[in-house]
């Protein structure tokens, strides 16, 4: 049960704005959807605060939950209160030391005028590498630890997206052969939830997975949408998963009274 | 640096559908921002697949980060990956036992046709209690585990809400006497972040707390929106202190060539 196979992957996203909540965490769902498609199982997603051993805590976490790839978005700016890379630091045991590579990075986009908050964006954990970021100032990190690939990227949703596009992707893509992914959506009207649900304990014989969601009523008759996917070390063999639980599933709700369409793909 | 004070929430977010990137977690910004205007320190957010190990591990890890209160959202419903109940169960090394008070809720809102699927809802860790859910089925829990006030509620953002305000924030306020807390937000225009940050980071040793997000710029000059919060034994000190912090970035941040002014409150 959980989540289908694949490299365990993990999210750490550092900011207290994100726990006091004046800032809901879309950069999580989009990195997870992308992971996703890569053919990671996204495991575990650690939202922490502005805090140095809050920082070193989530590293160490995800990296113990068995993660080979962990993608951070957050705290990587220059002020006081952007610390990232060294709480990955302390989580690892090494000095943050000034990455020459990185310097050059920050001081191209300040053209030379160089302050300590803007160095500081050029302090890495010793042995990490700096990621171009196109859009703004602060470089992304990429270092290996313990059997996990960690990348850091900045909390901007636009920065992040463009730095995993242009090196995260490629990297994993260079590393990992993901197995092939399908899915399926089917909306089935008349019978609720808790009826439904032998049903879809019963599809998971099949090889995929099944998840069921509530969607109110429509005239009367409880509304469900059941979400279906499967991996496979082939797309055909992903496919063929869905293809045999989607009619397992129309015909045992069909048989409890339920209309059932497929609404995508 | 990091929160202010107040005792430590930790947030638990299950579900599968929040890894993959399928549904975005505005509960946590929504429990979040609830338990922050509380006065509790939201000192992280653990979101975890339907899994009993994660499930179980995440609620272990809450505690052990030295959460006083755990508020969980998903997994609470019918099918087979609910599962929050039997994580939290596992973690706390206690059977799951069927509760008549729970039972008679569940049984209530189907009009006594319960199947299994249903009276699984009912099945609480050893030592729990159910919590009315007004608008839906399945019940919530509430449970003390090592020093930590559990709860745990249903995923759907309405169902959680209306638990948190009828059951959860009673039950908080009942227990802790929060500290106020008090904020304002300042627009600066003409400094980049860079440049503010040393002043930002000497504001902060007027016992506020203050956060910089670049906003991009306006007419070429950058403009910065600062948060300044800070809490207090009564609420007077806390106002006092943020007023104090505005009047010293405004003055600082305008010796720099900043045009600084209040939007908020």
């Amino acid at each position: 049960m959980g989540l289908a196979a694949g490299p365990r992957a993990f999210l750490v996203s550092v900011g207290n704005e994100l726990l006091i909540g004046r800032v809901v965490n879309t950069n999580a769902a989009w990195l997870g959807r992308r992971l996703t498609e890569l053919g990671f199982a996204v495991a575990g997603c650690i939202v922490v605060p502005d805090d140095l051993d809050s920082i070193a805590w989530a590293f160490t976490a995800a990296v113990e939950r068995g993660a080979r790839v962990v993608v951070s978005t957050g705290g990587l700016g220059p002020t006081y209160d952007d610390m990232t890379a060294e709480g990955l630091a302390r989580a690892m045991g090494v000095d943050l030391v000034l990455d020459e590579e990185a310097l050059r990075m920050v001081s191209e986009k300040y053209r030379g005028e160089l302050t300590e908050s803007r160095v500081k964006m050029a302090r890495l954990p010793r042995g990490a590498r700096p990621i171009a970021n196109p859009l703004g100032t602060a470089p992304g990190v990429e270092v290996e630890w313990r059997g996990a690939l960690i990348f850091l990227l900045p909390g901007v949703p636009a920065e992040a997206e463009a730095m995993f596009a242009s090196h995260v992707e490629p990297r994993l893509r260079s590393l990992w052969q993901p197995a092939c992914r399908a899915e399926a959506v089917l909306r089935s009207l008349g019978v609720p939830e808790s009826v439904a649900a032998p049903v879809v304990r019963e599809a998971l014989k099949l090889g995929v997975y099944v998840k069921s969601h509530p969607r109110g009523a429509e005239l009367g008759a409880p509304l469900l949408e059941l979400h279906v996917t499967a991996q496979g070390g082939s797309c055909e063999e992903a496919r063929e998963k869905v293809e045999r639980a989607v009619r397992f599933l129309a015909e045992e709700l069909g048989r409890l009274g339920a209309r059932v369409e497929r609404v995508a793909p």
